[in-house]
């Protein structure tokens, strides 16, 4: 018998997994990719840039990790279950379900008697006790048969060990059982548990969290405009504002990723969130914003390279990434090209649909934006017969 | 010689003098109130619950400071002049500029070659460098002839001594021959200063404060009417949220003061602030929520009370607070009292335009409204038949 399943080995159910493997426990991961499952079996990781998980995986494989496409087997031959897949949302902002069904169908296919199933994903509220209706469907079992939670992941690209030992784990059963059953298997693997009350409150945390980001990037993009306007240099002014009790964040072109652009929707599409609803504007419209500055600078037609395209600096991902949005405003009206120092010719290509700049010489391009904080890009950049600099302080004012 | 005239001995002006005379600097303070005046120079303090400022008016009176209701003299007779009186809004949130006008106009007249003018007053950028105008019509003098800088003052109510020790000063010149020279003034009695480029970007950075703090007051107001919603208990989920990257605020009935609701209009009103608009009608709209609470929980007509009515607890002061508002909305469907631990049965009838309650005893309530973070105040008004707690974790849900 294993101890636990985790259903999901991306960028979020490896890390946990491994931290699993490492605690003690025997760990089986299922994915819905062979090639993932063959590689983690391997000892081999998947992810890149995710320092000390890749010495995890090659110490555990085959010994505590074990993973396997066959999610039901799985299921039955371990006794706590953690569900760790995406979940997106669609062009309307309403969340799609359809991944998290499907592996909370596999788990309800597997589930025993007295058995935990996790939920790990960041939902809506109310979502892991809906879903568990998918559990007792499949497994014949009532809900007081099995124990229910909710422990929201806190992974950050690039942290996805170490948060572990950073950062309280949250966990709120769907009863009081539940709750004790879950805080006992997470105090195997993280460095502090907090129990919430109920599966509820642990959901609204993490979303909590993603609007305090969302709407703190939000207020810094707005003073940054006020500054603009006004001709003070916003990362002075930030600088000397930030004491004891302010803690204004990085202006910049928007915020990407798969956590902050996405959670604010999971209340703002269910009630009243006017400063949450203002904030994803206001993130969203910085594109505009940066859009204008080029204009301001650079003759219709001209060539135009986007610099830094991924969601954020020194992360190899583009999902939701507001370089998309800013290339289509600028293809408009500019022969644009993309640049970036993790993204390959043709990911570049694919992704934003413009031709990838060959080498570092800019002196060619009418305008370059810099949308990522990095100095020695910025230097480079600034060959260009202009420059736009979305967080490089003090580049901004020009 | 006097070293420093220090224009206005209000809340914000007497703790400045007093610190600057602690320093060894010879200050006279200058106020239109000749009691204010008297009670200076015969050494007692007028503002009640600042720690440290009655013994330093106690020690330094007619030596190192002396007070006058007579300004051009007091400036004739001085080398500085910081001018620190206050800049209301108007119901249409518009600033009155009268007394800074005035005050400006009183040193102008007194104003010699190489003196050094600070205004502290938190006001709109650009103000400084306009209200200089006065400065030049009234002395006759050229900009260059004296120097000119905006050093916001960084006072909370309660702590208007040990700000200049905990908090770093900002100081922004007119040029930079007035940057350094107001630098060098308030290094003699501020532990930290920091100089930024400009009188603008100071004046910014102190508005930028105050959107940060109304901003993120609204945000945790959303998030607890959210959890309300929910049924979750926001102080629950609050704590739980809260880490090395997220710290909501507490939520409460918006926010009071002469600081907070005030700012963020001199840039509301002067270019797109979606943000700080929504957070201030978010901030605002908390009245209208309580006042819902009320009528949830209480017949028309009942008997409630509104407890904790000054603009933040421990501190005497009823300036914008938010329980003006909300006794209004209440004065529509009941028969409301008021009741404070600071303010007189004269004053709560005076400004709230209620009867203030007498004793301790809430049980005659209907219900009972407590604004403040005060559990022993609580305890006392969870006698009322019914009680709405707008700040005392985890009374919120009942």
């Amino acid at each position: 018998m294993l101890d636990v399943s985790v259903s999901g080995l991306g960028k979020a159910g490896l890390p946990l997994a491994a931290v699993i493997a490492e605690s003690g426990l025997k760990v089986v991961g299922i994915d819905v990719s062979q090639p993932t499952v063959d590689g983690v079996n391997a000892g081999k990781c998947h992810l890149q840039g995710e320092p000390g998980l890749p010495a995890l995986v090659a110490k555990h494989a085959g010994k505590n990790l074990v993973a396997t496409v066959d999610g039901v087997a799985a299921v039955k031959e371990s006794k706590a279950h953690l569900i760790i897949v995406p979940l997106l949302i669609d062009d309307d902002k309403k969340p799609d379900f359809s991944i998290l069904e499907a592996a909370f169908s596999t788990v309800g296919k597997g589930l025993k008697k007295g058995d935990l199933v996790v939920l790990e994903t960041t939902v809506p509220v109310g979502s892991t006790r809906r879903l568990s209706e998918i559990l007792k469907k499949e497994s014949g079992l009532r809900q007081d048969e099995f124990h229910l939670a909710h422990s929201p992941e806190r992974l950050m690209t690039g942290f996805s060990v170490s948060r572990f030992k950073e950062f309280a784990k949250i966990v709120g059963g769907a009863d009081e059982a539940s709750t004790k059953a879950a805080k006992g298997l997470y105090e195997k693997f993280c460095a502090k548990v907090v129990a919430v009350r109920d599966c509820e409150t642990a959901e609204f945390v993490k979303i909590a969290e993603g609007v305090y980001r969302d709407v703190n990037i939000a207020l810094a993009n707005e003073l940054f405009l006020a500054a603009q306007r006004l001709g003070i240099d916003f990362w002075e002014a930030r600088a000397a504002a930030n004491n004891q009790v302010t803690n204004i964040l990085e202006a910049g072109n928007g915020v990407g990723g798969h956590c902050i652009p996405v959670y604010p929707w999971f209340l703002i599409n269910e009630m009243p969130m006017p400063l949450a609803k203002t904030a994803r504007e206001v993130n969203d419209g910085m594109a505009g914003y940066f859009a204008g500055e080029v204009r301001r600078k650079t003759a219709p037609g001209g060539k135009v390279v986007v610099a830094g395209l991924t969601y954020r600096e020194g992360v190899d991902e583009t999902a939701y990434t507001r370089a998309k949005p800013l290339v289509d405003l600028l293809k408009k009206s500019f022969d644009v090209r993309g640049a970036d120092r993790l993204l390959s010719k043709e990911e570049i290509e694919r992704e934003f649909g413009v031709p990838a700049v060959e080498g570092n010489d800019f002196s060619q391009f009418d305008c370059a934006v810099l949308l990522q904080k990095d100095a020695a890009f910025a230097a480079l950049l600034r060959k260009a017969k202009s420059f736009v600099d979305a967080r490089n302080s003090p580049g901004a004012l020009q």
